[in-house]
C-alpha cells in the first residue's frame, strides 16, 4: 500500500511576528494522522505573491496533498487568491452560492454586506468550493498534476470546521487509506519513566503496535495506534490494550479524552455524593477546576480558601493548638481542614490542601513544594504528604491534581 | 540601511505529528524583532538527512541568518549532526569543554555519564560552541557563504536560554542593526474595536510609528515599536505614547508586562489593604489567580466559594428573603455577598461574583452569561452587571478579570 504524505503551508504575518502560535498545524497533523495520512512538512510564510508561488511549487515536488491555511481573509488586495489563480492558471469570479452564504452570515450578525464581504465571494473559477457556514471565507479545493490543494481560512474555529466536516471525508474517499485504530488511556500521578518501567515487558512483547506516552501537566496519556487493512489483527491489538490497562490500572482514570475533574464529577454524580474543598496551598484552583465542568453545581457545594491561620480556625474549626504545635503546613492541620470543611458545607466528600507553594515561605524543616493533602469520604479521612517542585504555579496545579486523584482512589477504594 | 531576514527551521517529528505545538518559533520571532531582525520563513521538517540538507539549501538562497531548533538531542543515530557536517563539509569531533559541561550537568542531577551523554560532546569540528549550562546539548554556530547558521536544542527552556544569553548578542554585534524602541500599555475591560475607535485620531496623526493591538483573554495590549538610528525621533515617539496613555487612561492597568492580579497585588500591598473573595460565578478562579502571585498571602486573607444558596446564607450572611425575592443571580445578592465576605475574612477589600456561567441554568429573564459583580473597599460598595458569552470557561475568565478590574478602579477612584 502506498503511503501518502501531506504538507501544510501556513500563510500568516502574525505567526511570523511571533504574535500567534501556529496551533492550526498541530491540529491538522493529528486529524490527518487519524485517517492514515502523515504530515511531513509545515512551512510558514508571509502573505506575498513570491513566497506563496515558491511554497506551492516546492510542496508540489514532495507532497501528495497540500493544505494551505490563512491568507483568505477580507483584505483589499487579495494577494493569496490572486497568487492561487496564477499558480493554477485560472481567474477570480464571483460565486453566487458563496455570496449567498456570506450575505446570510453577515446578516445573522446584524450587519450589512460591505464591499470587503463581497470580495469574499470572489473565488478561483476552477476551484471546488467547500462552503463555510460559520465564517465569511469559504474553503477551496484545486488540483494540479493530480495533487489536491486545499485552501482554508486561518481562523482556528473555521479551519477546524471545514477540516472535520468536509475535508477529511474528501481525502478518505479519494485515497485508498489504511484504517487507523486508536485507543487511549489517561493516567495521572505517575511519572512517564515509572509508567514505562512498569509496562516495558508488555510493550516489548507487542512491539508491532505503535504506543506513545504523552506527558501533560495532569498526567501521562498512553496512546495506542495501529494501521491495518486486516481486522483480524485487532484481536491482538485489543489484547495489548487490556494487558496495559491491567498493569497500570490504579493510575488510569479514563479511556476517554476527559479531564480528571470531569471523571471525579461523574463518580460523585453517579453515587449522589457532594463535595467541598478547603484550599490553602492551591488557593482556589481545585474549586476553579471542579466548576469548569458544566453541571458541577449538582455535586459541588462550595469551598473555603483559607489563606490565613485565622480563617483556618474560624471557618474550618482547625485548633489553635494544632497550628501552634505542628504549624499550618502539617498533616494534623490538613486533616482538621478536611474534617472542618466537610462539616461547614455539609458534604459527603472533601479535599483539603496546605503547603508551601513558593518561592518564599520555606523553613529549615519545610522546603518549598512541601504539601499535605487530605480527603474525606463520609467518616473516612486519608492524608498524604507530597514534595512538589519550586515553581509556584506548577506546584498549585500538581497539588490540585493530586487532591482530586486521592479522592478518586478513595471513592473507588484502590 | 539593509534589512536582514532570518529563517527558522524546526526539526521535530513530534511537532509534525501534532503532539507538540511549535511555540519556539513564536518566541524566536519576537526576540529577533526586538533587535531589528525579521523572521520571514518558518519551516518544520522531520529529522531525516534529505530534509535537513534540502531545508538548509533552500534557506541559504533567501535568508541572511538561519536558526535551526531541535534534532540535537541524545539519539543514537545523530542524523542532524551528521547532516550538518555534510552540509558544512566538516566532521564530528569530541569537544572537551562540552564533555566537561555535560559531565557536570549530569552529575549535578545525581546521574553518571552514559555513552549517549558522551555523544552530546561530539560536535562539528568547524562549529563555534555556544555552551549550555542548563542541559546536555550545546548550541552550535557554523557559517557558509557569509550566512550564520545557529543550531539550538528543541527544549524550549534551553533554546530560550541560549538565544537570550548568547545569540542575540552575537547577532547584534555582527550586524549593523537599527535600534528598536518599544513601549507597552496593557489595557483591560475594553474591546479592541472600541479601543481603536477612541485612539483613531491619535494613531493617524502619528502614523510614522508602528502601533499594534494584541487581544488577550485578559484585555488588549497596545504595543508601540519604532526602528531608528536617530534618537531625536524619540521625543515624538514619547509624545505619541503619552497621548495614547491619556486618551485611554482608565483602561490601562500597567505599562509593564504584568498581569492584572499582580497589579492589584501591588496596589493592595502599597496601601496595606487586605482582600477576600466570595465566588459563585467564578468558582474559585479569582482566588486562584490572586494566589498565583508570589507573596499574595501578605494581602489575601481568603475566600468563600459559595456554590449553593445554603452556603451563601450560612457563610456570607446573605438573607434568605433576598434570595427568594431576587434570585441568587441578582444585584442585591452580589452586594450582600461582598459585604458578608469582607466581614467573614475581616478584609478591607472584597470581590463577589454571582451569575449563570452556562451552558445550563438560564431562565426566561436570566440568560447564560449574565453576571453580577460587587466590590468593596472599606464601607464603599459598588455593583455592576455584565452579559458575557455562552462559553462557560471564557465566562469565568471574563468574570474574574472584570471583578479584579472593578476593584482596581475603585481603589484608584477612576
Amino acid at each position: 500500500m502506498k503511503n501518502y504524505y501531506a504538507e501544510i503551508i501556513s500563510v500568516g504575518n502574525e505567526v511570523l511576528a511571533g504574535q500567534t502560535v501556529n496551533t492550526n498545524a498541530a491540529f491538522i497533523s493529528r486529524q490527518l494522522m487519524d485517517i492514515g495520512l502523515q504530515v511531513f512538512w509545515v512551512t510558514t510564510i508571509r502573505d506575498t505573491h513570491d513566497e506563496i508561488i515558491f511554497s506551492l511549487k516546492t510542496a508540489s515536488k514532495r507532497a501528495d496533498i497540500v493544505l494551505v491555511t490563512g491568507g483568505l481573509g477580507p483584505t483589499p488586495d487579495d494577494i493569496t487568491k490572486n497568487s492561487i489563480c496564477e499558480y493554477f492558471n485560472t481567474r477570480l469570479v464571483t460565486n453566487s452560492s458563496v455570496l449567498g452564504d456570506v450575505d446570510k452570515f453577515v446578516k445573522s450578525r446584524g450587519f450589512q454586506l460591505t464591499d470587503l464581504n463581497r470580495d469574499q465571494a470572489l473565488v478561483p473559477e476552477s476551484a471546488k468550493i467547500i462552503r463555510n457556514p460559520i465564517g465569511t471565507a469559504p474553503g477551496l479545493l484545486l488540483e494540479k498534476n493530480n495533487i489536491p490543494y486545499f485552501f482554508l481560512p486561518g481562523v482556528p474555529r473555521e479551519m477546524k470546521y471545514l477540516l472535520t466536516e468536509s475535508i477529511l471525508e474528501i481525502l478518505s474517499s479519494k485515497y485508498d487509506l489504511p484504517k487507523i485504530y486508536t485507543k487511549l488511556l489517561r493516567t495521572t500521578s505517575i511519572p512517564e519513566a515509572k509508567l514505562y518501567e512498569k509496562l516495558e515487558a508488555v510493550v516489548k512483547k507487542y512491539s508491532k503496535f505503535e504506543l506513545g506516552f504523552y506527558p501533560r501537566y495532569f498526567g501521562v496519556d498512553i496512546r495506542f495506534r495501529h494501521q491495518t487493512k486486516n481486522p483480524d489483527e485487532l484481536i491482538d491489538f485489543e489484547n495489548y490494550y487490556e494487558k496495559v490497562k491491567k498493569v497500570v490500572a490504579k493510575y488510569i482514570y479514563s479511556s476517554r479524552p476527559i479531564e480528571l475533574e470531569e471523571k471525579l464529577g461523574e463518580l460523585l454524580k453517579s453515587r449522589q455524593l457532594t463535595l467541598s474543598t478547603a484550599e490553602s496551598f492551591t488557593g482556589g484552583l481545585i474549586g476553579d477546576m471542579i466548576t469548569n465542568v458544566p453541571g458541577s453545581s449538582e455535586y459541588y457545594t462550595g469551598g473555603a480558601i483559607t489563606y490565613s491561620n485565622e480563617s483556618k480556625i474560624e471557618l474550618l474549626n482547625v485548633h489553635n493548638s494544632t497550628l501552634l504545635e505542628h504549624g499550618a503546613v502539617s498533616e494534623p492541620v490538613a486533616l482538621e481542614m478536611v474534617h472542618g470543611v466537610g462539616n461547614l458545607f455539609k458534604s459527603n466528600c472533601a479535599i483539603a490542601t496546605t503547603g508551601i507553594a513558593g518561592p518564599g515561605g520555606a523553613t529549615p524543616n519545610k522546603p518549598v513544594g512541601l504539601c499535605f493533602i487530605a480527603v474525606r469520604l463520609n467518616k473516612k479521612e486519608v492524608v498524604k504528604n507530597f514534595n512538589f517542585g519550586t515553581e509556584r504555579r506548577i506546584n498549585k496545579l500538581r497539588g490540585a491534581v493530586a487532591g482530586m486523584e486521592m479522592l478518586r482512589r478513595t471513592l473507588l477504594d484502590i
